[in-house]
Formats: C-alpha cells, structure tokens, sequence
C-alpha cells in the first residue's frame, strides 16, 4: 500500500516510521526536498498545489492524508478526484478558519468563549463590545505555534493590533482564564462502513512562547475532565464523519472546559503515544485512513514528553538519562523551531 | 551521523527504523537494490566484497556494522582501515566457523556438546567415534535457517550426509536432549573506554523445520536459568572485547544449558523488545556501535513473537487483535522465507 502525504515535516516523519513496519510505502508532497521526512519515501519537490507536481503525487498512491491543516483547497479537490483523502474536506475546511470552528463548536455543544469576526474597520466597535477589552485578535487562517496572534490587554488598541497583522480576516477571542491546558487525541474509522472510535488519556500541556513545550500524561490532576473531553470530541469527529486523528485542545478550569482549537491530524501533544500507549496515535491514523481496525489506545506507563526547540542537546546527554527515548527530525536549528523531542517514560 | 551496515534485510530495516529518530541516517551494501531496508537509506547494490562499491559504501560513514554474520573478511579488513566496525573481527571470525565456536565458548566456560571436526573421509570414523552414531552434522561455514545440516540417526551414514553437504567443511555435534530452547540477548558497549554491557530478559524459542516459530518472554519456568545464562553471555561478550548486541542460543534441560550458537548481531529471538523492553535491541545495537549510553534493557510487558514465513497473513486479522503489532518486511511471498513477524504483548 502506497500513502501520500501532503507536508513532509516531522509528522510526515514520524507516520511513515509507525507505517513502514504495516508494509505501508510512503510518498511525500513537499517543496524542501531535505525535509525531514525524506529519509522515508519519495519527495516530490513541488509546492502543495503545483498541477504537474500533484499528477506526479497522485500516481498509484492508495490512499492520501496530510500532516498540517493548511493544505490548499484546490489540492484536497484535485487528489479526491482520483483517491480517498483522509480525513476529509469537512474536517479541514472547518480547521483552517478559526470563525468556522468556534460555530462548530457551538453547533456540536463544546464550551467557547466570546468571539467576534474583524473582517473590516467596522467590524473593529463590535468585536471589542461583543468581547472585551481583553482577549487575543488572530488571524482566521494560517496561524500555528502562536504565530498570526496578538494579545490585546486592557487599554491596547484593537486596531493597531489588527494593523500589525495585516488586516487580513481576524478573529478577536475573549481571553480565557485557565487553570492549565489539556488536550484530547481520538482517532475515527469506519471498517465495512462501520465507525471505531478510541482515545488516547487526557494529555496536560504547557506552552512557553506559544510553542508547546511539555505534555505530561496522565495528567497530575487525575482526571475528572477525561469524560468530558472525550465526549465532545467524540460529537465532532461524528459530525465531521472524521476518518484518522483529531485533536482538540482546551483552556480547563474547574469542571469546565473551553475549546480553543481542533487539528485534523496527529498533534505534537500526542507524540508521547509512540512509547506511552499501546498503538502511538501515528500507528493509528494510518491504520484509520487505510480502513485497518485500530489498534488499543490504552496507557503503557506514565510519560513526560518535552519538546526540543531551537537548539540541539547532546545526544549522549539526553540518552544517559535512563528511559529517555530521543526523537530527531533531522532539521537545522533555528530559534524558535521544533528540532525534536524526548519522551521520559515513569 | 551516517550508519552503514552491511548487508539490507529486515535486520537492517528494523535497525534503521530505531535509528532514524535518534538522528541517524543509513548506507546499506546489498546486491539486491530492492531489499526490505530499501525504504530506509541508500543502497549500495553491488556484492558485499566489490572494490568500488565498498569505497562507495564507505564514503563518509560514521561507523558501520553488519546484519548477518557471514561477511567477507576483506569486506570488513577494508572498512577497518578507514572506519570503526563493530562488532569487531574477533567476534565475527568465531561466530563465522562452528568448530572456532564452540572451541571459544569451551574457553569461556560455557557447556557445549561433544563435537568432531569433519574436513576429510579420514575425519568421519573418528567423529563418528567421539560423537556417537547420533548427532547433527553441520557445514562449518554460513549455515542458517536449519540450511547446511543434516540429521544422523542410529544407522545413517554419517559419509552419505557429508556428501549430500558437498564434502565441504563440517561439524559432526552430538545430539543434545533437550527441554527446551532459549537465547539470552546482551549488548555491551564502551563509552570513555568503560565497558558498559545490559541483558534483556532470557528468551524461549520453539523452532520450527528449523527456523524459529516463536519466542515467549518471560519464559513460562520463571526462569532460574537467567542468571546463568547472563553470566556466560557476559564472559563471551568480555573475551571478545565485543561492542554491540550478541546473542547466544542454548539448549536448556533442567539447570544445565549447553551453548548452541552466538550471533553477533540483533536477533530474530529479540523482535520483542521493539514493543516488550523499554529499548529495542535495535536502539542499543546503534547506541553501542555509536559509543552512546545503553537505553534500559527492563521488560515492559509480557510478549509472544510469531515470524510470519512463507506466506502473509490478511493484515486487517492480524490488527483485529487487541494489542497485536506487526511487521512486514517488505518481501515477496516464498515458501520457507520469514516475512514478518508479529507481537502479541500482554
């Protein structure tokens, strides 16, 4: 079975070394041709929606997904022309605009704070009245890792903000008071037409500068917000008819939780699968996208997992700790760029 | 760091899939371009001992080693003028002739059966009388698999099977009685000229038409072998001053075991710990070869391995069981070939 992806970043990486050992060949669509999934399969070097580079990527291919929500419209439309693309349009195009996905939210029942779309100067008088004074303006498309985002503290100028991000299509969200963050990985199939659900337990994150920094799982907490969570992905990964991982992220605060954002694709806080559960969620989304029954997402041992951000440690270091397992992703440090990660297993 | 390894099967494969997160990449010489560890790094497809394809195979490596033990002398006298091999040669010289074998593991205090060396018509009475008129008779020389032995019964011509193996060298072994069968996989590495050396758990192997079947850890007696077993392996690996994975087979009856085989390399009776130890011994093969510290050798769960031979099973069965991991291999179905294997963990 030939799979193609769509990105060739650490994602792509990490599903072709889960997919390999299923007899799975991985082809990349990727315009670095030194990323860091190419050590596992064919790149093809073009960008994501290159007509000629996606006839080549289509080719044979049994089966298509992605590994980041920001894959152009026109490329998700040509591949579903010819092959299954998982997970589906649905799911992606309510990933890709923050508007669309608090709605849905909404729609399926999960707990949002106060938002207003800035789509003009207009707009500006009423998102600040419908939200506050305090809260995040973010551009509706493209952000990741705190990128496309501006905090807006009492007295700050709305405008400016919005000014400083381009005017494009924004999003002013009311900030959300937070006890901690905490993320839920489920993963969807349908075998003979048939939906199998599974999730993996409740992760606990902190993010430092707006990138991830550590998941720990299970969360110190215990967790009494595992059934919540659970059920709320469970009634959008329904709706969306999803196929493969999905990821929700939430602001916990008490018994409450607040969706903050949704990713159609394994998550960097669910990395720590690969040693701490049964079948890592990358085992899993392709078993999901290939039709395969899923395997168990149950708890091995307790796991911290920290990401590797701008800087490489020495290998020899990281390894002398016992049960440190060290995953590179074979790219050039940078500052503020995800180089790996280290999961400690309890 | 680039890793070479001579030789592309699903040894190399798997060492390449544990190797690749702890940022290596992978060069492999095998005449067969399309072998298992094709998907995993560049191959070199020439034969093992071609002047200009080890020099191309050599180009810039880090380190190299080997997944199976009968490799060319000069393949490895050439990589040792510019490159680190490990295991070393001492430990392939002994593993690569059975009667320098089992002199070896008589000088490091292992039990071992009574042997005759077979090198002429002349040698065969004198076996035949140090021996007994049952035992095994074995090609001295790349044998695997139960391939290059011959079984003598009460009454067979043990010349008959001397011919039948083409006259070549051979080993005339006595029967062992035995109640079952267990390797003991050890890994011993030097960091700052420190020896450092780790054992898993001790295995049982059920072999079947001589390839092995299964592999069952924890043993089902306990298994007060296990001390034993590490010590011999221990005095074996120290003797030979060897760094990376070596793995010994012994026939087992009641507190005795009697040393069957060492290989010099990971073993097919170690595929559990991709699953069942905290670190594979993929992992800690290349962390030895790398002069990194070993990973924990504990056993995470109980696991049953089955090799997949000769034909391959409906993927979507195999994974419709709970906690199953496969892998495939990537070759073509034929009869008596191992094509994956599978691990049931508990």
């Amino acid at each position: 079975m030939k799979v193609g992806i769509v990105g060739g970043g650490q994602l792509g990486r990490m599903l072709a070394l889960a997919g390999i050992p299923l007899g799975m060949r991985f082809r990349f669509l990727e315009p670095s041709m030194s990323c860091p999934a190419a050590a596992l399969g064919e790149v093809i070097g073009t960008p994501y929606d290159d007509p000629e580079g996606l006839v080549r990527f289509a080719q044979n291919l049994s089966v298509a997904t992605y590994e980041f929500e920001n894959v152009p419209t026109a490329t998700v439309e040509f591949l579903q022309q010819s092959l299954g693309v998982h997970p589906g349009a649905k799911s992606l195009q309510i990933a890709q605009d923050r508007i669309q996905e608090k709605h849905f939210f909404k729609e399926c029942g999960l707990g949002v704070q106060a938002f207003h779309a800035v789509g003009s100067s207009a707009d500006l008088p009423r998102a600040l009245e419908a939200v506050g004074p305090v809260g995040v303006l973010k551009t509706r498309r493209l952000g990741y890792d705190g990128k496309g985002q501006r905090v807006i503290r009492n007295g700050d100028s709305l405008e400016s903000a919005w000014i400083a991000l381009g005017k494009v299509p924004c999003i002013y969200e009311a900030f959300v008071e937070f006890e901690r963050e905490v993320s839920i990985i489920g993963v969807r199939t349908r075998v003979g037409g048939k939906p199998q659900v599974a999730f993996y337990e409740l992760c606990q994150n902190e993010h430092v500068s707006g990138i991830l920094h550590q998941t720990v799982v299970p969360t110190p907490e215990g967790d009494r917000l595992t059934a919540l969570a659970r059920e709320q992905a469970h009634a959008v990964m329904e709706r969306l008819d999803h196929v493969g991982v999905l990821t929700i992220e939430f602001f916990a605060h008490g018994d409450t939780l607040t969706a903050n954002e949704m990713a159609p694709r394994v998550h960097n806080s669910g990395h720590w699968t690969i040693e701490g559960a049964q079948t890592s969620q990358f085992e899993n989304h392709l078993r999901a996208i290939a039709g395969l029954p899923l395997g168990s997402t149950a708890l091995r041992a307790p796991c911290v997992m920290t990401n590797i951000v701008g800087t490489l440690p020495t290998t020899a270091t990281v390894l002398s700790q016992p049960n440190a397992h060290l995953h590179l992703y074979g790219k050039a440090p940078r500052a503020g760029r995800k180089l790996g990660h280290i999961t400690l297993v309890g």
